[in-house]
């Protein structure tokens, strides 16, 4: 009969779609850590389990640091090596991509070190030149091809092995890390076809970025590696430390910037975050970029493309134009979100959902079409914001600058702007603007598609042609290279809201601490400007689309409404199913779980009294009382369920008492109906509850969950409550 | 009799020596910020004053950078002139410092950049001469009294005016974040006494820094500047939010660092930090960063003077002495923390703690006198820093490596590794030995006095002679300022067990990402040997040792005590002391209040059933009754005080009842007895409560206060309960 002291299996944990229980899991964790300290005194060998469980955590964090540096080593090299792929093969070897096949050999002259003869173009292979009108479109149609297969391939897989490889991962990312359970997610298919299907639909030539999947990537492995550890295995409050830090190793290896990428993880994704996650996260993104640095992907050992350094100060009078570009940027992020999400809304519900695979084809055709005819767009995204971050030098290689080589001028303008601008910098400049309306136009039917996809280099390019647009001809830039920067920040922070972290990664990329302020000073204009437009992030706004119940933490909850206007039950329905601590028959108890779907139930002294116990969870009692019938002899129907601490003694006909009282939580959380609702949802956020129970004057009257919450606070910004899906 | 529906002034506040309550503060300010938004709707007025509320904090910011970075600025050039007169005047003028007294000099060389025709030694002065035993004794002696000046100075008018102005202020200002009212410690006149003690602190040449001092300046600032905006005068949560900011401020111009500042707020002081005041901070701190650099007290465009460049790359190889100098960082920091706080406590408990100038003065004769004879200890503790971080080029004009100009051995050996070292050399390092140990025991004395005293820098000192020492002649360094700077963080980090936001400061320091490696080995190694020797970092201990109710959020409570253990009344105890609903005349609440000191009593709805309906703070009840007694006509002793809704009718010859219902809390927090008090803990510290009650099955049962909470952490750590001081 006391079979149920033992911990039955299954009870404690968590159905897929459904909230933690921070509280509870926390309190779990300490329970496991106590008994390895106690044991510790008793063996060595429990003395080095102790340790080796204390040190756990830090191999974890070097492995995740590992693994997801060497996968976005991987993906940063067949990502470079499949966009080259579109244009031509290098002879010498098909392995190597445009750069380093022309490096490799010996004919390449320092003037055009784009030109070597190891590197055919397709035009070159088929027809034997790469001059004529014929070689064009040969060079445009294999181009095509090319972005057909690579986007029909990534769509296919996605649809094939792992649906939830598709967009960026972060908005599912931030909602699990709030506490949310979707199976799966994080799983080793995950991984495996969003690195592969990545590097498909970067090398497809859309307008989308590798830098947020790199995120879901990083946290894939950080989530199979927990795995290996019994301690995070099992603990899905611990686990999610884990993944706190590997989402600060995916920026740091996306951006090259470690420091960055810790806070990105602090300010954006994370949720709970205490100090020795910071502390782990930072060593975890340090080895996860020095794993990077020692691939050396882009053969310049750094980890970006874009890195750059600046060495001219910038003038205080330049502040008007950064904060411009920080209103530029701010209008553009609140549009994108709007459009792109209305996009994503029409794909949600009209026919257009039911046709992925085309959808995805023809926008890559569309890209491809338009993008080809462009030299701006027809190189990689990644590969343009490096050029457009780079200031110009008289020797300098890069393809905008070369452009103007030929005529002198537009190097003239740029680093040296005593020189009139020639012909040749009016054709960059429209060609430039194209290119911006283009990625501005065209980002907003990609985000969001079922490929892999991210936002941060469509933003940044977009912001980048605008900043170096700024710049142009008559202007009087100092540093062309930083307006591009700024403007790129200021996109990316319109788009995203980031903040802090955002400046920190520019920082990073630049190097000197005194351009930090012109990117404040456009980040925290566009932000500014953006969330009067609009004041949801694009994470946010996904989120919200496919009815997560992710609680924001950022937002205050502003109404006045108290803890009763808000609980189960209202007024006019009926009262709260509770179970009584001593009078319910198993009979009782499986007929109120089969009549109601509540996860949960307060357990009372009595129904009259109404005083509260406990509570109990419904999957805890659904598995117990299956578990007790099967297991446990003479339990039948007609038993009776006892919560309290000792059985009473039974009338000796009566079947055996089945005792419950180790699933009861013992201290469920309480408030009382006149609390103001703004504390309740401060409560919730802080501690990670799922449910509230809610009393008057000692007595239970209702109870809160966290999507009562979510739906009131939908209700009070006059949006759908039912649009929260998940439990 | 409505009176009392009006707020009576003093309701809501707080008494010195208090926990403030975080979730009622904040509760304040959203109803503040929802008035304000409700009447924005209604005026142009109304809205301008809504909008220039929004940008309140903003300005605050900008204004706490502003005085702070002036402040910091100020205090810098003050020091390094006043440090240098104690060797002696600037003929040209006598606000020159040395190095700006030769800079303007034309008779300076490039060789001999400190000797310069218009820069007289007291020797000069006095005796004509600079040479001989004489001149030596007279500059000995000048440099003796100067010292002794300056901290008589120092140490009379912190005992005269400011008494709060001792010490780095940090352990303090970590309490006041966590909730605690200190009146007066962040006041006009601290910031006043310490800018101005500070100065002469510094420049007695005691060994101690003005980085921790100056944390505690810049929250005087933003603690004063508070004072302008009513949004942040009365709510001591929003306060808070500004101090936190403004701990960054002092570190950011401290160690020229924002980054590193807004994280060392983040990690080390800030008790509650909100996204929002992260991004707050660091805008502050990047003001605070760039008005210093305006100012540029040390004329090389650098905020701090041990900024340093590092070029060549490290060796993995290094990695050994960087672990190893982490492990000497670590068991330093863990001695120097014992020996200290043996000190502090033999000062409070002891006679010695009733003479603090005389100690001041002997503990000032002793560094001086032991000082002088040692170019390493004479010159500032920061220019020392600043020789040992910086690598020795050949042309380079560093003292440290002028020293070796003589024989151009010592620069071989550092710059140039295949030359052998001179004799000069081995002088150096035997110097830097003896400068270890006196700094190493000296500051254990110094740290604590009755003077502003820092920890960073002569933590760092020690660390960079360590670091330096390693790199003795034969040791194959590659960069030996690297070593210097690795010493230091190793050093700064066994004392203050600061982990992400030293990384980054000293980042910040050198400018290169890759020097982060060796930072965070030597840090991480620091923190675990210091960790393993005992628990505590120096601010902890202070704390401690002061009797501070601070909460600590990093260490975990891991004992399994339930909340029943740790309430009050025990059970030998008499019952809690609780006012009923509606059954209480004045005259019996009144000797109620008279015969306990409780901070507030719960409401019940009888004795019997002791049901909750609300708590009640001692301090707005005896407010209340004074004001009822005085402004509301007829109440007398025998009114009955009524905490219902709805005030029942009375006899007819009954004295007019008095209505509290309106300074009740209607949601006090409340915890079953049955709940793990790790769970308590954590909810202590996350929602930062002042006190909690406990119920059993609905019925009220006990209280738990913060203070409570400490003993009981301090009882099963096995230290004394009643060391915990306040409320």
């Amino acid at each position: 009969m006391d079979l149920l002291d033992e911990p039955v299996p299954g009870v404690g944990t968590y159905e897929d779609f459904n909230t933690i229980d921070w509280v509870r899991e926390k309190s779990k964790d300490r329970d496991r850590h106590r008994e390895i300290a106690t044991k510790s005194k008793e063996s060595t060998l429990a003395l080095m389990k102790s340790i080796s469980d204390a040190f756990s955590g830090w191999l974890l964090m070097l492995l995740v640091g590992l693994m997801a540096g060497a996968l976005a080593g991987g993906i940063d090299i067949s990502a470079r090596w499949m966009t080259d792929l579109k244009e031509g093969v290098c002879l010498n070897g098909l392995w190597f991509n445009h750069e380093h096949c022309c490096w490799n050999s010996n004919k390449t002259t320092f003037q055009e070190r784009d030109k070597c003869p190891n590197w055919k173009s397709w035009a070159e292979l088929i027809v034997g030149t790469n001059d004529g009108p014929f070689a064009y479109i040969m060079n445009y149609l294999m181009y095509v091809c090319w972005a057909l297969l690579f986007s029909f391939l990534a769509v296919s897989l996605v649809r094939a092995f792992a649906p939830y490889a598709c967009g960026s991962g972060i908005p599912e990312i931030k909602t699990i890390l709030s506490g949310f359970i979707i199976r799966g997610y994080l799983g080793k298919w995950t991984l495996m076809i969003k690195t592969i299907t990545l590097v498909l639909a970067v090398s497809s030539g859309l307008s989308l970025g590798k830098e947020g999947p790199l995120v879901h990537v990083a946290c894939c492995c950080g989530n199979i590696l927990c795995h290996l550890f019994t301690k995070y295995r099992r603990n899905e409050a611990k686990r999610r430390e884990v993944l706190s830090a590997a989402a600060a190793v995916g920026v740091s290896v996306a951006f090259g910037a470690p420091i960055g990428g810790v806070l990105f993880s602090l300010e954006e994704v994370s949720y709970y975050f205490p100090l020795k996650t910071l502390w782990r996260s930072f060593f975890a993104a340090l080895v996860a970029a020095f794993t990077l640095r020692s691939i050396n992907p882009f053969g310049n050992s750094r980890l970006v493309l874009f890195y750059v350094e600046f060495h001219s100060p910038w003038h205080l009078l330049e502040l008007i134009p950064f904060i411009l570009l920080g209103i530029f940027g701010g209008i553009w992020g609140a549009f994108f979100i709007r459009a792109n999400i209305a996009w994503c809304r029409r794909r949600k519900t009209t026919r257009l959902g039911h046709y992925p695979v085309l959808e995805v084809l023809v926008v890559t055709a569309v890209t491809a079409l338009l993008a080809f005819p462009n030299s701006y767009t027809r190189m990689s995204t990644s590969e343009l914001i490096s050029e457009l971050f780079n200031d110009c030098g008289l020797l300098d290689s890069s393809q905008l600058c070369n452009y103007a080589n030929v005529s002198v001028t537009k190097i003239s303008s740029d680093a040296l702007p005593d020189r009139p601008a020639g012909p040749d910098v009016y054709t960059a400049m429209w060609q430039l603007s194209l290119a911006l309306v283009f990625k501005m136009l065209i980002t907003v039917v990609t985000f969001g598609m079922k490929v892999p996809s991210g936002l941060f280099i469509p933003s940044m390019a977009v912001g980048a042609i605008a900043g170096r647009g700024w710049c142009s001809p008559g202007a009087d830039c100092i540093t062309p290279g930083l307006y591009a920067m700024v403007g790129a920040a200021a996109c990316l922070g319109g788009v995203t809201r980031m903040t802090v972290s955002l400046v920190v990664i520019m920082f990073e990329l630049t190097g000197g601490l005194e351009y930090i302020v012109p990117l404040m000073a456009a980040t925290m204009t566009s932000k500014w400007v953006a969330d009067a437009l609009g004041r949801e992030g694009i994470y946010e706004a996904h989120i919200r689309l496919n009815g997560y119940p992710f609680l924001e933490s950022k937002e205050e909850f502003s109404h006045k409404t108290l803890a009763m206007d808000v609980m189960r039950p209202r007024r006019s329905d009926p009262p709260l199913s509770v179970i009584t601590q001593d009078g319910m028959s198993v009979e009782e108890v499986e007929s109120l779980i089969a009549e109601t779907s509540y996860s949960g139930f307060p357990v009372v002294v009595s129904h009259e009294s109404q005083r509260l116990v406990g509570f109990v969870q419904r999957r805890d009692l659904v598995i117990s009382i299956e578990n007790a019938r099967k297991r446990q002899e003479g339990v039948v129907s007609a038993s009776r369920i006892f919560f309290t601490e000792y059985t009473p003694p039974q009338p000796p006909n009566s079947p055996p008492p089945l005792k419950l009282r180790g699933i009861m939580d013992l201290s469920p959380f309480t408030v009382t109906d006149h609390t103001a609702m703004d504390i309740v949802v401060d409560i919730f956020r802080k501690l990670g509850l799922r449910q509230c129970l809610v009393t008057h004057n000692g007595r239970l009257l209702g109870i809160i969950t966290k999507k009562d919450i979510l739906k009131h606070m939908a209700q009070m910004a006059n949006r759908d409550p039912d649009s929260i899906l998940f439990n």
